[in-house]
């Protein structure tokens, strides 16, 4: 599987500006993977009803991705603002095989809500369970940011054969946030997800945004998008690691037997006590 | 809570020579922990009935055990070759109060099996679940060794109110593996368990020997035990890490406050999409 990350900043004419990107990195890749909401500034910065108007041409989106992956015969990964009826909206990857047609739909599990990030008042939570998407070129575990912190997600892909994690996401540094917080805050993101890689011994590519968005409301100075976009082969090492504000496109190759070679001699798969994680459906244990 | 966490090679006096260093540790920390199976070598390096002979004194070794805590006044976490019945045994740590009595046990849940690390013809699965042990210094999440590489046994005790995971180990570099392989094993395993206290807010205390043991059978030249024991706090930052090969004693003071920080701000617990982790318990997901 030849698999390219691109990472962008927003901009006026993004969508042409990544659709550029697409062409390129389809030349040495099968599978292109975009970063989460990558139509739109992070509008969740803050709560607006106007923020709806960016999910109302969402069928001409599906149509616009849908001949970028078609033109340049790619499996494209976009990560999309979903409206399903008036006042119902989603936080869906959407993923669109060679000829343009849809391979299939994730949408976001996991929604978070805290300050800057106030995803709950647009997003409904998915309701397709943690489902990975067949394509031509494999059986993909397409999750998204928030989802990033939790082994559950990460678990239930690889147990449904997922080949690798694929993670659309937009998080970054709040100024307001003192400055050591911020760089453990960024290792916590690359450990959690290096994490899901040795544990279930598949690759991980994710897809996060740079640049420096301000907040409309002036609660927030704005986020700073952290980049360090990356993709980690099946033992959680990395392969490939973007810059934490520079636009990139990754490029690497990942193999099944990479995923045979690891599970094989760690395997840990045949030793989970399935008869005591029964309470992992729970909210808590008292 | 304030804590020690003691790393040592094995040697013939073992018994003694810990005990010293719980004497010695015991006047910085309330809390002190020691490696799995600190009273022997690592035996299941190979499979031979005389091994067995090591769980032969198993109830003295607890009124030892018992005695070293009571002495110091340290709540003891042990790991111990428990004596069950002829013919059945347990991989278990003891968790001694600071008067001697025994705080709790926990039974090793998943046992590996894999080439120098014979555990399953020593050791019966743990039959006591993901039970955190209640101790006067706090509710103690004890797993061991193996357990480390799994997300679903940190949940649970987490979920159980843990306030720190606390891992007895033995782990280390088999000669026969290639030099970046057996760094890259090492960096798997500092990982996953920094993922652990990151994914559930919490502490994390691993204590791991080191040392060459010899295969006494002559399969494997044997095994270079990797030491780097380490104490995280509850974003999965280092505190404390010991070196490849020096005994030592690690300090540091946990707090329920590091906790409540990380909780609070990034919310974890508060998004679990339990409704759909019922796969969880399966074996696989086809």
């Amino acid at each position: 599987m030849k698999l390219a990350v691109i990472q962008v900043s927003y901009s006026k004419d993004v969508n042409k500006h990544i659709a550029k990107k697409v062409k390129k990195a389809s030349k040495k890749a099968d599978l292109v993977i975009l970063q989460e909401l990558h139509q739109s500034p992070y509008f969740c910065i803050t709560e607006d009803v106007k923020n709806f108007d960016f999910a109302q041409n969402f069928e001409n989106d599906l149509k616009f991705w849908s001949e970028v992956a078609k033109e340049n015969s790619v499996v494209l990964v976009t990560s999309l603002f979903e409206k399903r009826a008036e006042g119902l909206y989603h936080n869906t990857a959407f993923v669109f095989e060679k000829d343009g047609t849809v391979a299939g739909k994730y949408r976001k599990m996991h929604i978070p809500d805290d300050p800057a990030y106030y995803e709950k008042f647009y997003f409904t939570e998915g309701d397709l369970g943690f489902t990975p998407i067949d394509t031509s070129v494999g059986r993909l575990g397409v999750l998204i940011c928030w989802d990033q912190w939790y082994p559950e997600a990460a678990r239930l892909m690889a147990m449904a054969g997922a080949e690798i994690l694929i993670y659309p996401t937009a998080i970054g540094f709040l100024d307001e946030e003192p400055i050591e917080e911020q760089r453990s805050q960024l290792q916590r993101w690359l450990t959690i997800q290096k994490s899901h890689a040795i544990a279930n011994g598949i690759p991980v590519a994710t897809a996060n945004r740079i640049g420096f968005e301000p907040d409309p409301s002036n609660n927030f100075k704005g986020i700073t998008f952290w980049g360090n976009s990356f993709i980690l082969n099946a033992k959680g090492e990395t392969v490939a690691q973007a810059s934490e504000d520079g636009e990139e496109i990754l490029y690497a190759e990942v193999t099944k037997d990479e995923t045979r070679e690891m599970r094989d001699i760690w395997p840990f798969f045949r030793d989970r006590r399935i008869e005591d994680y029964a309470d992992l459906t729970k909210r808590w244990r008292d």
